[in-house]
């Protein structure tokens, strides 16, 4: 009988009563071993659940098996969406996938990247934190492995791109907040240095041109903050400047909108409309419900891990494979409801 | 100069102008080669961030500095917590972290525990899946390496637990409705088969005793089915058993019991209160506001992943590491508050 729970080539071989080396050619397919031989070890082997030793099969292969995801935040609805849809393309491929969450940190990004180039994973997938504005951790991977960037991108970088349409999105919402009444609009801005917080806020930006209405750039709160500040600075805000609306370029600014208005009791959307890019499954159920600019959190993932599979499966010569945006979309509720008279 | 970005022996031995076993040997710090030499590789290997091959070092050291968490969902506050806090832990050692959300699959939990046994990872955390009742794979595993189970735990299998104290938090949360004037309470049924199932349903039922409420059977609801059918059946049983309070033993049924109400026209909290374990960050904006049993989530992550650690540190040999429990808390909010008259 088995002796313990261990089973590798050794064990095999002791309770076959062969040479450790013929166990191993044997599992290796080759003609040295006969063939009758061969179909002993392996039927013995899968009874034990052998499992090849992974590092000597990486060496031998120089393959990993196991694709990387750096990311800003853990507990994000978004980023836990895109996990999800990453995932989901992973496990159809048997690979294994390792996760870097960055706390919106750039040294910790930096760091995670640089110990991704020794032949652990195949391929990574990047979001990028809040501060980064060096990209050579990204330029000196790609050397390596192939690279895939998600929402928080930057076009200055030569690397395959998934997004969503953050200009679009941008000024749809604040064309909604227009008509439903609101001419001095709060915008609170994040994520200033990557493509996406600078889409958003172009969209913004046309969208008041386009009605007519002045920029005012006290009206533009930079959010690139801690939250605590990020709330200090909110209520002092909507105090100074009473803007009939706010447009919260990221998730958890709503939260804080949110939290700023009970303690003024300003009600929402009576006295302030709001509407956030949000991925909350729970937005609907908020006190009042909030009006969300959904991105396709998932698909984006899912998007993403599908180009990397692209370029790995091709070996990194295919030219065919192009950047992806995906819609997102306004969902109107209860936060920006027009207030009958 | 660097020809291209990828730095490995060869080309550091060229760049060095020296025989590729020699920068092997200087690596390694033997005492074959001549300290100045060694001096000269070493700064090079530093200058172009060399990175030993991770199978080879793997092989090596038999160690892949990697743990892995399997767990039933990403998008869960509860889980997106926990990871957050084992890897919190894994970072502090210069791990990586592996995951494996099994999406309540108990092949898929299976699947992915049989191929932990290639030396990939030096240790597992694991929070079983709702149909989990065959734990071979699991004990199997542990012969390989180490492995602590969090949260969702069974108390037949000898591998240390890190849990809450669910009966204590369910018996209080009962206790709550009760003495808010509900006599009659729904209670929601998931994750029957786990220890934390069976004691959250324990402690709702020894609180009803210890008032003098019969118990029920029509007044516990089996939710261990997808969400789609819950919530047919919150409905049904809403509208026939006109339940005063509702406890709801997992977050996501407590979506499921809002959306309900909604629908059937019932006033929470005047028709009917809700209590419920769940980990939801923005509870206090529900309409009206949720009162929650909140479970110490970050630190079960964070405990179960230094367990993990001191029994990678110990080789396994150590009989002090015990069994962790953390205790809940009940957040009174809107949702189950007395009214008046």
């Amino acid at each position: 009988m088995k002796p313990n729970g261990i089973t590798n080539i050794k064990s095999l071989a002791k309770e076959l009563n062969l040479a450790i080396s013929t166990v191993s050619k044997a599992l290796r397919d080759s003609h040295e071993v006969k063939e009758e031989t061969k179909k002993r070890v392996w039927a013995l082997a899968k009874k034990r659940n052998y499992q090849p030793n992974m590092f000597a099969a990486g060496l031998r292969h120089q393959k990993s098996n196991t694709i990387a995801v750096i990311f800003p935040e853990l507990a994000n609805s978004f980023f836990s969406l895109a996990i999800k849809g990453i995932e989901e393309v992973a496990r159809e491929k048997n690979y294994h996938v390792l996760i870097y969450p960055t706390h919106e940190c750039n040294e910790q990004e930096i760091a995670f990247a640089n110990r991704l180039s020794d032949g652990r994973v195949d391929g990574l997938m990047i979001s990028l934190s809040r501060g980064t504005t060096n990209y050579n951790h990204l330029i000196a991977l790609h050397h390596n492995i192939p690279i895939v960037l998600f929402d928080r991108i930057i076009d200055e970088i030569d690397i395959l791109k998934v997004t969503t349409n953050d200009y679009e999105s941008a000024y749809m919402a604040s064309q909604h907040l227009i008509k439903n009444g609101c001419h001095k609009i709060l915008y609170l801005e994040a994520l200033k240095f990557t493509s996406a917080g600078k889409m958003r806020l172009k969209g913004h930006l046309d969208a008041l041109k386009k009605y007519g209405i002045a920029y005012q750039e006290t009206l533009i709160l930079d959010c690139d903050h801690p939250d605590q500040q990020n709330f200090l600075n909110i209520k002092s805000i909507l105090s100074s400047e009473k803007p009939h609306g706010i447009l919260s370029s990221i998730e958890n600014l709503a939260i804080l909108c949110y939290n700023a208005c009970r303690e003024l009791a300003l009600a929402i959307p009576k006295d302030v409309k709001i509407v956030s890019f949000s991925n909350l499954e729970t937005a609907h159920l908020w006190d009042p419900s909030l009006t969300t600019i959904t991105q396709p959190a998932f698909e984006i993932g899912r998007e993403s891990a599908r180009i990397l599979f692209r370029l790995l499966d091709k070996n990194r010569t295919c030219f065919d494979v192009e950047n992806v945006v995906l819609e997102s979309v306004l969902i109107q509720r209860g936060s920006s409801r027009l207030q009958e008279e």
